[in-house]
């Protein structure tokens, strides 16, 4: 298949790559050039701005935020954006961790241009993007998604369907990342109390991880926070706040309080004000740890 | 071994049965005398006190709360406690999930009077203690933890060693029951966001259980909050309530706050002033989505 | 002095009647052109749109929210921004409630245009709008303040400075808002934990306001809730949310956490999620009232 | 009247002595043996022991927590009780804040043993209890409550009837002490806010307390947050942390969830754990403060 693609970054480069390798053509784009040259060696074909990618049947975003989709997308005051530039058939399958808002948006544009749009937000880390293993939530016309599995089976090891709503997978995914923020959250208050109360810190997640909570996301999370290792980031603590603000904004337009969320929001925050926007997201049980007096 | 054996609720007696199943002579005291009977038929013997247990090596403590522990210990105004009663030399297993101070307080009583204390509370379900695959998470003196090692491996599937202080153990375990408890909150909010959205609730836990979650507790509380299934409950809510609070009691004392936990505990007590203590401790869910307006 | 005044609301039609009362000149536009005849009876001119207003010296919008200011100011699809028109000298007061973040924009946009710009919400119910007994908190340019002065003193009974950042009015705007929030959850907890216990809610209210809390907001706010009268609205439910949220955006922008806030946002939303957009901001007590099951 | 006062800490010595000057026959009893020494020269006997001032037709308690009410009314085990030595017909009043648990206790012990229990705690500071300005909370039998009005009219500025209850008078307390941490909470996070947002804290005080907020609360508490001065303290952090405590535990058995509470709580272990016991609970802004890495 002919696929641009938008956004080489920590994920995105990985997941062009296993296009490649999988034999389909790829016309790609990323802000800063060098990662575009990078994926050439690869076979990769160059574009020159996001509506460069725009003869391709299909074009995949994977980018930081709502604001990069949206000039990709939409175009700059500098530059034309991809969607006036599809042709009519054409799919735009949006990978990116964006808001629910923006996927309506998106998914009005494209449903009022003759092109379609599927929403396939992935949960997995930059490894699992490099190894193909990524789990994809797809959403979106039925007809459109079924083009897009070849490329979906190629990047991930499993496709969920989220129904018709692009928006769905959206909403899904953020879902996921709020629940991982409170996983990272309540283990920085389980340790804090642990440790004060003169547990030793491994054991504690040596008992938990074979008990109770015997998943890679403790293991991984409480790891971290045992041996307080938080850089280099796996995910920055910017991004841990955007995505929990992003699940905020979604519950509040449907009516909807979470709590958790909250907490966890003003926790992070808390950490950016400490200067740790370099750190990863697991940082935040620094917090916990500092409130403690430890 | 001699066990004498307090306790006999849905954990108790299965854990029971499994020590006379592996030989050992058990002495059972339990409130409500119906259910020693029971356990006659199975080998034991009957005792009519607390007192009445204490002539056996080891006594094991299986109980609802600090309360029945104290009582049944130290003594109420109509009958004597096993502590005074107890041989030099013998060994008191706390296994109830009781708070850190009187564990503390446990051992500081048997430390004065020759006996010696370990707390071993557990993680698992009826099912489990039935099945001898608990997981005993034990802490005291070093020898007195070897000497219970035989029964700790008929009751549970391992045994988990948490330090020279056995209210370490405790504390563990409060830690454990607090986490649930914030797994359960945050599902609760994550099904009413979910649910409000439009997502299938079914395919929103099949989603998170194959990818981020692959631990039976998000599959198991899930599922009860995507059937909205509370009934008949594993572990009411009220309990719930009570290890939480033992929780932030601990936490209190400990000079760490434990924000998670102050929230999940205003949910649990909004959970009760709706009338649902009968109800499992993940019917908290419907606070979530009541407040949703679900 | 002439002025234009845009946005006839419940505040903004007794603060253009004051400046006509003192003898000011006012050209008014609102976008339901009901309001703006009925102001004329008063000896007001009528502009047919945003722009029509800025041949005055000085410019003053009183209007719902960001939204509709930056229609005004910058303009819409359908017609120029009174920006734009604005001659070179003259002064744009920006008294509605709005983001620090539009208010930094404002002042940003008119700074590279010649005109100056003056932040001077205000704190006041309608009626005090109409008595010219509005506190007016002005930030901007003093020479621009100074030249406003005279509008201030017919509308309000008192104008704080707030430096020279305009922005830094609306900052603290926001701060008085959340502060009042923050006392109408608290009354809603104090009056269901009251009520609960057997308290008297009017004995109730009586002690706390002639003790400890003797300040009319106690009062007032608190006898909406012993009466449980939150209609008609004085002010609206989802406007209390929408200053919630511009608080919370401005704490974020400066890594400030607000954790009374965020608790107070997910009880407006939970309140929204029960229909009650049209009640008084003080029903969020019923909130509390239900989840303590009265 | 014969009275015999127990507890001469900051407030119980004013409360005494206005007592004398009234013309009243006081008794004293003090654990720390200087205090009532003190209290001689002003014309008071002095008792030994809790018992020692029985003899009396009414006997006051003014004491720091439950505790300490506990030990002076039942009993320890050094030596007895004051309940046991009262005539019949002698009444107990109960000024100190108390639990509801032990004031619903108290009325239960002397129900059944002929003497009357007025629960009366108080609002204000030691300054106003030397003043004989402090405002009375009283609850109990109505005729019990007549023959006590001749000391709250010397003691206090206004006593306030909350019902035939006694411990109603405790939960109106509390509520009222919630209340005011909520207060000092919710200035610590806006004062976080206006500092870090640039505005001037004094100014900003003086505008709050000018408009919105006219109320002594604001001023004094605002006035020690801008000063950033919380010692010598007037009322220490554990004791503010204690009766937010006992506020939620009343709560609690009322099944009434009272989330601000709970964040108050958090903040103030948060301070605790930063070694602040000896600063004013006010203090618990600089929580706020840190968290927003000021």
């Amino acid at each position: 298949m002919k696929v641009g693609f938008i956004g080489l970054g920590n994920m995105g480069m990985g997941m062009a790559r296993n296009l490649l390798k999988a034999g389909h053509s790829v016309t790609a784009y990323n802000r800063t050039r060098s990662r575009t040259e990078e994926l050439q060696q690869d076979g990769a074909t160059t574009a020159d701005s996001p509506a460069g990618v725009a003869p391709c049947e299909v074009v995949i975003t994977m980018l930081a935020d709502d604001h990069a989709v949206e000039q990709v997308v939409f175009g700059s005051k500098e530059s034309g954006g991809v969607l006036s530039a599809l042709r009519s058939g054409s799919i735009h399958i949006s990978m990116s961790t964006i808001s629910v808002e923006l996927s309506d948006r998106l998914a009005e544009a494209h449903g009022s241009g003759g092109t379609s749009y599927v929403a396939a937000p992935v949960f997995g880390r930059p490894a699992a993007a490099e190894a193909g293993q990524l789990a994809i939530i797809a959403a979106g016309d039925d007809e459109a998604i079924k083009q897009c599995q070849p490329l979906f089976d190629v990047m991930g090891r499993r496709t969920f369907n989220a129904g018709e709503k692009p928006s769905n997978a959206n909403l899904l995914k953020l879902i996921g990342n709020f629940m991982l923020a409170s996983v990272i959250e309540t283990l920085g208050e389980a340790f804090a109390l642990g440790r004060k109360g003169g547990l030793d810190a491994a054991s504690l997640l040596e008992v938990l991880t074979e008990t109770i909570f015997p998943a890679p996301v403790y293991k991984n999370y409480g790891g971290m926070i045992v041996r307080q290792e938080f850089e280099p980031a796996g995910f920055k603590m910017p991004l841990g706040l955007k995505d929990v603000r992003l699940a905020l904004a979604a519950a509040e337009s449907l009516k909807v309080p979470l709590p958790i969320a909250s907490l966890v929001r003003d926790q992070f925050i808390t950490g950016l004000a400490q200067g740790w926007e370099d750190k990863d997201w697991a940082a935040v049980s620094m917090v916990s740890a500092k409130a403690a007096g430890l």
